[in-house]
């Protein structure tokens, strides 16, 4: 089996650079200043210890991120800086996480490292476990697991390619045992470029014995690895599955998964399986945590890993198996500003990289392998050097809580996106976040149709555009889409909409003049939304305006309404499982005189607010100075550089769209209750479930079954949710969550329990 | 309170025109000889005694049939004629409609007339009172009720312009009380024109009464009328309703019901409820069949009726009250070609129409006036002028059995058409037909967007589109609208799926050329439908031609999908509830070849079914002979003017659309068991209810668990219906009837009892 030649094979290469992505990142939490945290881990991610995305490790106050599989390594960024942002946005606004594999200093005592706090007592037990046979400082490092499985289409090529093995899983298998094996051998150079661990903090080794900085001390002896008793065979699937069970039955280790190699082999479930099942992935754990990456490690890195690992599969294997454990140890114990004694082997490693990439036609970064010369050539380039070369500046603690706070505000700076997925819409951003808070598994079906399946156990629940869910039914939706339909049915039972008629050519359109042209009404394009066509006469029309209104009308649409204009203030109420959870109102763009700046001014300082953004990304728009802003401020006797007197309101348009600059003012607790049970109950004769419906209240002191109180102009069947989550002024009613809870209501019940 | 005046105001004049119209039109049911019926009422139409539009009158053999209320004319009739397809498809393909008021021969034995074998008992007793009272023969005539009711902005119009009268329901019957008595009054002049019942068949008259030929036998005395001792006073309502008790009290009458006038007040319900809730509209009753009109009544005859009651509001009361009825009698029994004694009046009276219609700016037929004028000049141009002059030629049985001919050709013309509604989408109609005939109450919420609300008793079901309904989950369309979504959830849940990828931008489409080169591929863009922009290479393709393909989906969409092409035949499942209720194959346009034809005349003869037509409103559509289709003969060496071997098959188009002129097979009862299921369970998967997926299926004979025994191409959430009732070859399958069954099990539940 040349597997050299079978890399390069056509029906092989299409599909070398195709991989499946995991990674699990561990990390402390500490205060503002740096110390460890003394809190518990947040009340929000532990109402189960098996969270999906964000467990406690070993202690209460070490953190492990993990990512669900991914297909490419973008992808893989995505989920992980997306469940970094959920981290640290369910922390505590005085916490930050330690940027170091190295923990911060630790207590002087070293029973004042916190266990777990697990509700599963054996998960409990097995950390005591280790804390007596390693120590609980030890268990304290912090770093990143890497999980790595071909795309199977790759295998299959190879496999296809080949007769000395019948068996696909067996030969899926060899192919993660040589690789496993190279990894063994050759992982000194990932220590080299990427070690990150050089000195440790008081308290961490009770005997000092590592005064000198090192490249890595996770990576050497003195880190997170197994008694030298434990010692594993990787030749085959058997002998690797058996030398575990005697590493148990010895007593070396308490399980299986206490085994601290630098790669493991990785069925789907436990190991026991791997010979039924073969090898699904390898996991590679030697990787320290990169400190100027925010999520631990780089894009770079990743790209190196998937080709190194794939370089390993091509490189024939070294005789002197003995080798690799020393090289590495050596390498991660020598000083990280100097050049390590392998570099010639190095060099030559990477010369070959290289030559893989371009035999087997591989598209890598540009940079990669500059980056990875530039390293080997000059040692302060390597991640150790980097930092090393920071700490002699000051100190390691202070670097680590300057790179922490960046963190810290970078993740807080704009709490209503959630980082990785900034280009979907900001509602489905913001219930993403909530569902990976909730321990929801949340898959992106469409990203640009914003099509996400969420897995809670065996419940499965599609949602798209936040929430557009299995608990309407297909009609409802199609109700309120149409909004002659909607008003029909609304009138039939009984609710207050206004009257008026529908028309598909102008000479109707016209004809019906005398019907409203003493009255206010207004004349709207059937089917746009966006105010486009929209025309409103308050006090009745002439035949030429009429005429010109609903010629502008049909350029919008072939349908056309004209209707009666109803006074009073337009509230928007989020009704959800027959429930209003909140009311909206919405003001134009506006700005409040001080009598002492300009409108410029003003709408400058407005637009400060970090709420205030473009193109629906931020929950509120930037107010904006243009040609219809100018008109209107001359309506009111106003220009760009006039100075309104104190407390003085200046429209600068006319529509209260949140889009063009509107205020969005939360007023749900100060709407009578008669006038949401309109609002449901009008829900309800859509046979909706969930809708933002559009009432006109006259004055919501009046009863709301006095006659005219309020009127119903339209029910929208996919509710924008983000501007009652963040909105102007009042009370924020996080929707996205009452979403969830709606969708997966055991989630709330077994906490109740 | 000068109502001539109030009528011109302003106010009152945008809806003098607008009004509430409903018919109910009876008629006998006869065989192809013109003979009275000896069967049942059809049995699907006799569920239930109390069908909202098609019901039994007196006799077993008269159809009554009903249209809703509507809100123009062209709506009335929309309804009448497609209640009259229903009727003549739901009975016996031998059987006609007598279009004549007066009934067709009778049996000699008036005992062997068969009253209406209706459940409910009272209503059987109701009419063998009738039988013994009146005569069966007498309650043969059948004729038009017409309901009519004022726009209710019209009457409070009027009602603010008055001081007189405080209350607005009594304001409002009196309104209707001046327009009752006036009707009484002055109904001669609606008999002088629309009278059409001039002769009796045999039979009809034990004491042959009347042998000369009159306008109306219907509305003479020897008609359709109580005994001279019933005598109502129309002055108020209370009198009104105390002199229809005392008839009934002194056994004139044996209910309200009983009273044959001309009009009637009507409220919402019972007689006795019209002190309390007011005259809601008035019942116009006088009218005789039309019989030039396939539905019984001309547009013409009710635009008449509207602005005639108009007018009869407008016009003073006569003080001598008691020359009604008189005139009426002498009108209908003058001879049908003689001109009527009361000729002055009546051409003062259509002046003083047109007076009214100028004042008050009413815009009319253009033809209406000169049509009554006409008909006041020539007798012989009255409908009972007209009908006499044809009876003349021949007899009155040969003209009624001419007619009713020609009405029962037009009515099966083209079955899959429902009359009235021919604009809407095809299943719309067949589902609309169907719901009609079950009973079901059918009100168009929106015409152009297919949008129905059914009723049966409180249960209310709306449906777009014929399949779009509450029963799907709002997220299952969703799905099955996203062709990636659909394949991910599909290949999760295990199904075979074309394996491929998504693409949002040329660049990475080309990159994966590998990927796909030497496969079976094909590249679509992801959202359009119609073939547009797809691509097939059965046999990989080369980088040129890939890159062709890509630049051509990209054209149509800005997602493109690339994956495997599955080799078979491609089948319709149509799944609801868990079922599958049809499969059907799709074939290319083709024509089969007889050794003596050109491809030409092949054409045109198979174009002559009446399935074919054009633009969807035809089960199947015209084979076209255009580029495509010579370009593809050209492919089989053919040109349109070849004479094809008998038996040879030769196809004008490479895709299988109806829409281009292919055929439909059904294939229901072919296709095994193991791929019902397969469609089945995928369309349980995809959480829907309803779905047309298709399978491509290499051979049906092979087990569905081999190995891609098959293929899932895609789910259609509004799945076309008509191509599996309407099939060019093999069973009809009404889907249509299956979905009102899925909506409303209630009533095939009552059904069983």
């Amino acid at each position: 089996m040349n597997l050299k030649e079978m890399l390069g094979n056509e029906h092989v290469k299409p599909y070398l650079l195709k991989a499946r992505y995991g990674i699990e990142k561990e990390g402390q939490r500490v205060d503002l200043s740096g110390s460890l945290a003394k809190t518990d881990h947040p009340q929000v991610l532990a109402a189960r210890d098996q969270h999906p995305y964000i467990q406690r490790d070993f202690s209460e106050t070490q953190m492990e991120l993990i990512t669900p599989v991914t297909n490419s390594i973008e992808e893989l960024f995505d989920h992980l800086s997306a469940i970094h942002d959920v981290a640290y946005r369910s922390m505590s606004d005085q916490e930050m996480i330690w940027p170091l594999s190295m923990p911060p200093q630790l207590p002087e005592k070293e029973e004042d490292i916190v266990i777990a706090k697990l509700k599963n007592f054996e998960s409990v037990l097995y950390r005591r476990y280790l804390a007596k046979s390693y120590g609980r400082r030890k268990q304290m490092i912090s770093g990143i697991h890497f999980n790595f499985e071909f795309d199977d289409r790759l295998i299959q090529a190879l496999f296809h390619l080949q007769s000395e093995y019948k068996e696909y899983l067996q030969f899926k298998s060899e192919i993660y045992l040589k690789l496993t094996r190279n990894y063994i051998q050759y992982r000194w150079l990932t220590t080299y470029f990427y070690g990150a661990s050089p000195i440790s903090e008081k308290n961490f080794f009770e005997d000092h014995s590592s005064d000198k900085p090192v490249r890595s001390i996770r990576s050497s002896k003195y880190g997170y690895t197994n008694s030298d008793e434990v010692q594993v065979s990787y030749n085959s699937i058997s002998d690797y599955v058996a030398g575990l069970a005697t590493m148990v039955k010895k007593g070396h280790l308490l399980e299986e998964k206490e085994f601290y190699s630098a790669i493991r082999l990785r069925s789907k479930g436990h190991v026991s399986k791997l010979e039924e099942q073969g090898v699904s992935y390898v996991e590679v754990r030697n990787i320290d945590l990169n400190p100027f990456e925010m999520y631990g490690i780089s894009h770079e890195q990743v790209e190196f890993l998937h080709l190194f690992l794939l370089y390993l599969l091509w490189k024939d294997e070294s005789t002197d198996c003995k080798t690799g454990e020393s090289y590495n140890n050596t390498v991660a114990l020598e000083h990280p500003l100097e050049p390590t004694q392998f570099k010639t082997e190095a060099e030559h490693m990477i010369d070959e990289m290289e030559y893989v990439v371009e035999t087997l036609g591989l598209t890598v970064s540009d940079t990669l392998f500059t980056n990875l010369r530039e390293m080997l050539a000059d040692p302060s380039k390597t991640l150790a050097g980097r930092l090393y070369e920071e700490i002699e500046k000051s100190s390691q603690e202070q670097v680590a809580v300057g790179i922490a706070k960046e963190n810290y505000t970078m993740a807080w700076a704009k709490p209503y996106e959630l980082t990785g997925f900034t280009d979907m819409e900001l509602s489905t951003q913001i219930l993403m976040f909530d569902a990976i808070q909730q321990g929801i598994q949340v898959e992106i079906l469409d990203r640009q149709d914003q099509f996400l399946k969420l897995q809670l156990q065996d419940h499965i629940e599609y949602v798209k555009n936040g929430n557009m869910t299995s608990k309407d039914s297909y009609v409802s939706p199609l109700i309120m889409e149409n909004k002659t339909v909607t008003k029909k049915i609304l009138h039939q039972h009984g609710f207050r909409v206004p009257l008026g008629d529908e028309f598909n050519d102008i000479e109707h359109a016209l004809r019906a003049y005398t019907l409203f042209s003493t009255k206010p009404f207004v004349v709207k394009p059937k089917t746009t939304n966006y105010g486009l066509g929209i025309s409103i006469f308050k006090d009745g029309a002439s035949y030429d305006d009429y005429q010109k209104a609903i010629t502008l009308a049909f350029q919008e649409d072939s349908s056309v309404l004209i209707e009666e204009f109803l006074n009073g203030t337009e509230y928007r109420f989020f009704v959800l499982n027959e429930k209003v959870h909140a009311v909206l109102l919405r003001t134009p763009a506006n700005v409040t005189g001080d009598g002492k700046h300009t409108i410029e001014e003003l709408v400058n300082e407005k637009n400060r607010d970090p709420l205030r953004g473009r193109d629906h990304r931020t929950p509120l728009e930037l107010i904006q100075l243009g040609d219809l802003e100018v008109l209107m401020l001359k309506g009111q006797g106003h220009q760009i550089d006039s100075i309104p007197k104190a407390d003085e309101i200046v429209y600068l348009r006319e529509n209260s769209n949140v889009s063009t600059g509107g205020d969005s003012i939360d007023v749900t607790d100060q709407i009578p209750e008669d006038y949401k049970k309109i609002a449901v109950d009008a829900v309800a004769a859509l046979e909706a479930k969930i809708s933002g419906i559009d009432l006109i209240i006259e004055n919501t002191e009046v009863p709301a079954t006095d006659e005219n109180a309020y009127g119903i102009i339209e029910a929208n069947f996919n509710p924008s949710m983000y501007m009652h989550i963040y909105p102007y002024k009042g009370t924020s009613r996080r929707l996205t969550m009452e979403i969830i809870q709606y969708l997966f209501p055991e989630l709330f019940e077994d906490e109740a329990e």
